[in-house]
């Protein structure tokens, strides 16, 4: 996917285990009916993503071989998720019935696939372009083990026993970090990723745009600034909402950011990985749509960055990155001046190609490509997304109304 | 829900350890997976019928007693179904997200419900509500049996796997049994349970209807009669079928019954619990709706006998019961001249209260009266009914368009 | 549809000319663009109604002459409701998006082939079989002549402007009729049309059932009576509802029957064919559902009748036609000791054929078996059916959640 | 909604009057049958369009005017569109429910209204601001015209009879044109309206942008190309196609552009707005969707325009206006080396706001801004566009999947 040179075996080798290692510490202590439903068509159950990142290595490394005979045949069927090139696939709404293989065979599926990986790279018997495929590999398991916490996340939010997967000491209030304002002068500025190191194709190829001068905010929009908003009727507004959005307030009776939920003493409380907890008010707000995250900055007289002011931004001072995943916390924390982490970042920008702008060729040019229409690009990384995967290049996207990923934002003006 | 004396603590104790086992040992060899997932909004999750039934005990029996205080306070909401006087419940269609309490948990809890039950029993110290109670959840329990496998059935078989839940040898092609008719003359009849050993209130009270002299037949109608049904354009031909009927033919591509498909070489294979098999001609047509039923019996020149027809024919001769369920087949067999078993046979009537029909008092009077509208009776009993739970009284009901129960029909003439 | 003798050329030229004369005074005063629109797919336009019931004479009595060309082919197609066997059709939800033929040349078409069929009657040269469907014409012609009120009527009400279609002077108050309750003996009764006379099929055959002791009220439920359920919780209580009826009540605002509107002074206004107007206490009341008169008779002590106690009922006492159908008028009135007339009444019974029922022969055997399942009984007639239309043995049938009908109920127990 | 100085009274009367007489021109022929009904929720009917342009200029221009009282005040209500600040409104899919005001009333409001802003015209007694707003309102109702005519075809197709909306004698094959392609060189360009003349508020602020090389075809794509795409599989290869477009795909039957079928000859024909005609293969391709558009590019080796692209082609060229609204056609012509007219050029880019852009204060401000999310852009005009509503910096928007609008294609690469 880079026009970087391809690492080499034995740096693969290393992040090849770390990231294998980190999916299993991530569904340690999760039983089988935890891995198994799918709470809606947009998630997937845990085991699936087990398995279906161990079939992105079986079908795209091992069987570059032409004598490699798949231990499971079904499993090509069942654990593809949108490769078209690649064969018919289990629909997706159904993804959550099937009950076999379970989760002891999807790990034993996973050994095995891992453990032929892991010989071949050992022995250095792969090619480039079979190298390059482990290393995006590791990468699309990366974004499935964020994808995993959101979708568990999301499951585990509509039992009303509002079940503990990570257990951990209450969060402490501290007050919420001052907002201040980076002026990024405007220009002709370069966007993209060069080529050095790893990056999907959709973050290239790095190209020149024209900027206007632009001012980020230093921090992201805090939870207790949500709730202003929400004490100053900005969910009953017209006048500060995109038209589909406002729309779909109607048709909805949620008036607070996803799994927010307001006590009988009027204090908010969220559900988080770690059950349901109070709202600190330090904290970056989670879990709200374009939609909300665009009437805010309206309401605050601002406006979204977009995704090339983002970057620009994001580029001309030192980076600052977390928090990131840590498997003991899975949860935004307050902070300040973060690049990449906390939250992702909802942009005013759409979704779309780079110009010039080409998938690679085979299966694997599906991987971003195709879904460049009606979404809307996040920047930055959340709490949940695991160290090493995040980028001030890395181009995240969602349909406008989605709020069950870790998604906040920053404010441009 | 009967005007019979009330069984004895002895006479229950043992019909309640027979009933609890049989469940254990129909879920023995699931997986906490298989027990998890829900397939439609109709069907339940192994798990929520294992505990369904056991919360029938304790919100009834146990819960009767004020000092009773509930171990699990959440079970209660979890595992009602649909009685409204009992409170708030769990949304049916999410009884598939509820992956705490898992498997061993609610094998616990059956088994802490389930010794304060037999204690009780033992102990002799119930009154005639509570024994009645009990009787009452051995019968909601064998019913549950029968849900759960059928739900199993549609779950497995949305697998592209079709997993097997019970091994077995195939079966073979036997002739089908001839068809004869038996008249049933008619007059004024009594129809409806008589009070003597248990009922479901629906069944009764017993009353007089007039009849008018009618021919059933000696068999259910035959999987190799279906295929002419099929070879002779059934599915296309509108004259046949009510209008409801085809309009959800011209909106489905399903041309046959439940779980059949036609393979490349123009067989019929069908989904049984012992995964996708040959049709057997011999064997009762199953899992067809009313509609199909009902058409069929408009080809064939003959109609569906009224649900009092039937009970008059069923109890004008010698009763047969089965095939009923065996947990090592699960499936119907050929046979003739069977009154309960098999598979339910589709009646022409409409689910309503019997002249006189009241419900109970206080929350076990939901069981049944609520339901009656826009349902079908049924009558007989299948290969997936417990033995023991089958009645020439039953009225079992399903809406004209479902074909996940084990249904057939009977012709009349 | 009956075995009685045809009724003669002569007898039949003036009920022709009298039905057809009152389709062309109840659509006078309306507008193209009143008759135009479908506000749901189970309603029709106006100009649907008039163009279908004179395509049923097209089609049946002078389409039988092999030597007959229709002037217009396409309204075969256009015009046809639901005779499968007649050819395809124009599909149902898109009615309302035929805006040519316009009014005119629907009159036109009224005119032309009232002439033939006029001409045919008056030279006497009309088979038996043509006669009997002339008289079948004109009986559904007077069938969609309340479908048209009632479709009308839930047109304009979806307007703000809520038009006036009848221009009349208010109702004024008066008390309620006191209700007293007329005994029905039991045994063996004899129901259905006796073939004297016109009937539709589905009245017939006629045969015996046998009943038991049952009382019947003297007035249909007033709306007065209506407004205690309410005031008594009537809405809010789910032990008086049908499960299906409890939870429609739960995914929808209505709390009052159809076209009700309570206004900012707390009184209850109704929706009519002159416009809003109050709701007056002595009228039936009128556009409730099944689920709704179901559970107004539980609250009320009482049950809804079988359609066999209401037509032993009716035909055990003196009959009274009437309120029907007044153009002047199109709405109920207070009314006691009526037998046909006010509202339709809703029973407990299912629609379902007469033990022997066969539809005839031909495209016209589809006018009512096809419907027979989960509908349900209504008997009488409302101030919306047109006088002559109206008969003890009249079988209506609706779906159990219908409201636009003029539907009451008369209480048993 | 522009910078330039508002026209004179005297322009503004002959602006008003023609657009005016325009409406009434297109409408002149149409039933009130044909201007009642609404054939989908996007679409509205035709006495709608010309009751609610009027309502425009009544509420924006003579409501300015605190003693003007509206002689209907429901009309505020049944004809506003979209603006929440101007209070509630009819909402939008029962807009085909209103049958009173009929069309007669309707067009005594257009002269009512009419009269008065004629007036206020000729007596020069407007202020700048509703000098302006006179403008937008006659743009508003050119832009109404074009929606007239889509939203009449689209209902007129779905009668069997297919009606002809303007009689004209049928369309000539002819060569297609030959396609060469326009060398645009890269760098800072300018783009957006620079505010002389009127123009949208969306079309400004004009602002620089970076572009590079590029080249624009000197034509649309035409129907002959569109078939060769049909032939070779173009609707049945999934690489070709966004993953939302191919999903839709798989939910339908349709496998060509809006209004074609398939005749059993094997050719194609489409509905026109003068009845069912012919594919003219020289014709630009019509009532494709997004989706279409970009598969046809890509299968073509090119790809859809910016809509920076090009606007910077556009200017860059003489520009060449036509094939634009013409009563007696109402169709696409053959055409080459066209800049504005035929059909609707599917651009690449999302409808998002220009940097900076603000929109108006107060309801008028409801007019672009509130729609910028997940809607594609498109340029040009097309041939049911009024002469004088063309702009080379015009922003036409739908969403992916639209196929009413007059929507076609030009390649770049």
């Amino acid at each position: 996917m880079t026009t970087a040179p391809p690492r080499t075996h034995t740096d693969l080798l290393e992040t090849f285990r770390t990231v294998r290692t980190l999916t299993d510490r991530l569904t340690r202590d999760l039983s089988p009916e935890d891995q198994t439903p799918q709470s809606m068509t947009e998630a997937s159950p845990v085991k699936w993503h087990r398995a279906h990142t161990t079939w992105f290595f079986e079908e795209f490394v091992l069987g570059a071989d032409p004598a490699y005979r798949p231990r499971h045949p079904a499993f090509r069927f069942l654990f593809n998720s949108y490769y078209e090139a690649v064969g018919a696939r289990h629909p997706r709404p159904d993804r959550g019935l099937v009950t076999r293989p379970g989760v002891a065979e999807v790990a034993a599926y996973r050994r095995d696939v891992e453990e032929q990986v892991d010989a071949a790279l050992e022995a250095g018997r792969l090619d480039d372009d079979r190298l390059a495929l482990v290393e995006l590999g590791c990468h699309h398991e990366q974004q499935h083990q964020e994808l995993l916490l959101m979708d568990l996340k999301h499951l585990l939010s509509r039992n009303i026993v509002q079940p503990v997967y990570v257990e951990r000491a209450p969060d402490e209030h501290s007050p919420t970090a001052p907002c201040t304002w980076t002026h990024v002068p405007g220009g002709l500025a370069e966007i993209g990723h060069d080529g050095l190191g790893f990056a999907y194709d959709n973050e290239g190829p790095r190209h020149r745009v024209w900027l206007e001068d632009v001012e980020l905010a230093s921090r992201q929009v805090a939870n207790g600034e949500w709730m202003e908003f929400i004490a100053d009727g900005g969910y009953t507004r017209p006048e500060l909402w995109l038209s589909d959005g406002w729309g779909a307030l109607q048709g909805s009776d949620r008036r607070a950011p996803g799994y927010w939920q307001q006590e009988d003493d009027g204090a908010w409380t969220t559900f988080t990985l770690s059950g349901r907890r109070p709202v600190i008010a330090a904290e970056p707000v989670c879990h709200v749509s374009f939609f909300e995250a665009d009437a805010f900055a309206r309401w605050a007289g601002c406006r979204l960055p977009t995704e090339q002011e983002w970057e620009a931004w994001a580029t001309s001072r030192p980076r600052v990155d977390g928090p990131l995943l840590d498997p003991d916390r899975c949860h935004p924390a307050p902070a300040s001046d973060v690049t990449l982490g906390g939250v992702w970042e909802w942009t005013s920008s759409a979704y779309l190609p780079y110009p010039g702008f080409a998938p690679v060729e085979g299966a694997v040019g599906e991987y971003n490509g195709k879904f460049m229409n009606d979404q809307h690009v996040l920047r930055g990384a959340s709490a949940v997304t695991p160290p090493g995967h995040q980028r001030t290049t890395y181009r995240n996207f969602y349909p406008a109304a989605s709020t069950w990923a870790f998604t906040g934002l920053r404010l441009a003006r």
